[in-house]
Parts: C-alpha cells; structure tokens; sequence
C-alpha cells in the first residue's frame, strides 16, 4: 500500500472497534493483549490521561520485544473538567448518558507506538454534540447495545451517535476509538526515522 | 420504537448509503425510485440547490400518492463556491479529489419529506478538511472504489475517508448523504402535525 507500515505491528487493545479501523485502514498487525489497570495519578492533567494510558499499556510488552512494533491507544470522555471512563454498570451507564445528554463533551484518544529502539505516543481530541435523550431512549440504548466497554458508555458509530449525535468537531474514527489518520502518518514517520 | 414514523415511507433514493442510514435508525421503509435529471437553475444559489433537487425528485410521485410519504434527498460537495456534483467518469473522479486535496470543503444534503397534504424541505451543512492526496492515493481510490455515484468522488465512510479526512464540522451521516437526526425529528414533526 502507499503507507510504509512496520513490518510486524501489534495491535495491542482488545476494543473490537480498533481492530475494525486499523483493518479498514488497509494495515497489517496481529493482535495481543495485557490487562492493565487503567488508573493513573489524581494530579494528571485530565487531557494528558489518555497519553499516559496509552503508555501504560504499552510498557507491559517492552522486556519482550525483538522486532514487532506496538500500538496501544486509550479514549476519554471529558464533560464540562469531569472524565467520564467505562460504566460499571447498566445502571452507571444510564447515568452517563444523562449527563452526555443534550450537552457537548469531548474525546480524546492516546496513542502509543513503541518498538525496540523508540517510541512516539501523541493524542487527538474531538467534540461531541448530544441533543436530549429522553429515559426510554437511554435504556433502550443502553438495554439493547450494552455500552460497558464504551468510555462515556456510547458508541459514536451505534444507534444513538446516529440518532442522537447533531455534530462532532473533528475525526469521527477519534471518536469511534483510534485516530486513524494521524496513526497512519505517525506510522510512516516513525518507520522512516529508522 | 421511540420515533413516531409514517406508516408507509418511501425512500425515493436509489444510494445504498442512504438506505444503510435509514436501516441502521431503525426506520421501517419501501424504495421505490425514479429517474429524475439533477439539473437546476443557473441563478439558484448554491446553497439551495440540494433542496430544490430534493424537492424536483419527490414530485414525479406527486400524481400518484394515497396514503404513502416520499422521502428524496441530494448531496452536493462545494469547493471555494464551485458546486462539485457526481463525476462523470474515472478520469473526472480523479480531477475532483485533486481539488479536494489539501482543502477544506463544504457537503450540503437537501431533504424533503412529502405526503398528500404537506410537505417540508430542509437541508444540512457540513465542513470536510482534506489532508493533501498523493496521485497514487487518488488512482488507487477511484480504481478499487469507483466512486462515480457519489459528489465530490468520494465516501467519507470509504477507506479516502478514514486515511485522509483530519476534520469534519458537522454531522457523519449528512456527508455520508442523510442527516438522518434531523430526518428523525422532522419525520417525527411531520407526524404530529397530522
């Protein structure tokens, strides 16, 4: 293809999104995950979060790497200084998507890429524009499409983004969960660096 | 579902984009097409030109109307204030992208929803940045995609789209070529109206 991509990428994240993105975005990569806790200092700047995470996943694979390149990424939900992360729950999900509705929050996603010799990590910020929910709408969402592995418990490319979602300031893929144009042009920075 | 909807819509719209949209809502209809030439006024003001091709598409069904509700839009792309409609061949398809490239453009998708007593028009705006297209980019799109059904030669929801739009100001769906939550709405308002 006409992106210079690392030769063995591995997609380190479980969200089927990501997978579906990079995929679609003509990129090779296997898939391998770690758990990792997703907590981070209280004094992290909220917009330096997703960066730090994205990092942090990565770090787990660094004592076990030869010549395969790593792609991490986290996405957060930040409305009005608050972070909105994954619900607990159905019924925290409900709660977040009141709090989402007929507001704008935004979303930005951190990504690593880290091999061998170095790293780059860099993060995209979107906005998002709910109209009003209504009660029967978020439990109808959140009954039938079960968001608990959605930062602010919505998928932009679901039901509600389409029914609900009057305008996004940026990538929708950012959104979705990987900002795949900037993934792409870091991607062949960071090959054409070696 | 939540959305009151006619009980007999008609998607006058031969594009698979739009019938996906509509599916994707949850909205229950019938296709029913006709061909219909995408000509308009010289004098008409760019802007208003996908709401009276909207309009022009619906009224050949008009005449033959009982208890059915039409449902037409068009989409146009507008660069520096030029109308850029659907290509004519691959070798136009690739004179628009190289327009496109490295610019930011304008989509306006027209609606008009029409039964036997009413009708309402009405049209979205929506800003797509383009980062700068290589001439293999472009062949390689307009080969593997054919993208001669769509304005302005491409899909936003198309691989061109993942790799190269950085930004979009507006609603996905209106690029994609139905603002479908403003569908939504008026659809609903066109029914309590009854």
């Amino acid at each position: 293809m006409f992106f210079k991509q690392p030769e063995k990428l591995i997609l380190a994240s479980g969200s089927p999104r990501r997978q579906q993105i990079l995929q679609e975005a003509g990129i090779s990569f296997s898939i391998n995950t770690k758990d990792t806790p997703e907590d981070y200092p209280q004094h992290l700047p909220v917009e330096e979060i997703p960066s730090y995470l994205a990092w942090k996943k990565a770090k787990p694979f660094l004592t076990e790497l030869s010549d395969e390149t790593i792609l991490t990424a986290d996405t957060i939900v930040i409305l009005a200084g608050e972070v909105i992360g994954k619900p607990e729950n159905e019924k925290d999900a409900c709660q977040m998507l009141k709090k989402l509705s007929g507001n704008c929050h935004t979303v930005i996603t951190g990504v690593c890429i880290v091999n061998q010799n170095k790293k780059v990590i860099f993060s995209e910020k979107s906005k998002v524009y709910f109209r009003e929910l209504s009660n029967e709408e978020i439990a109808h969402y959140v009954n039938t499409y079960k968001p608990l592995d959605k930062a602010g418990a919505y998928g932009v490319q679901d039901w509600i983004g389409m029914v609900a979602i009057t305008r996004i300031e940026g990538s929708f893929y950012n959104i979705m969960g990987l900002p795949i144009h900037k993934v792409l042009k870091e991607l062949e920075a960071f090959m054409s660096g070696e």
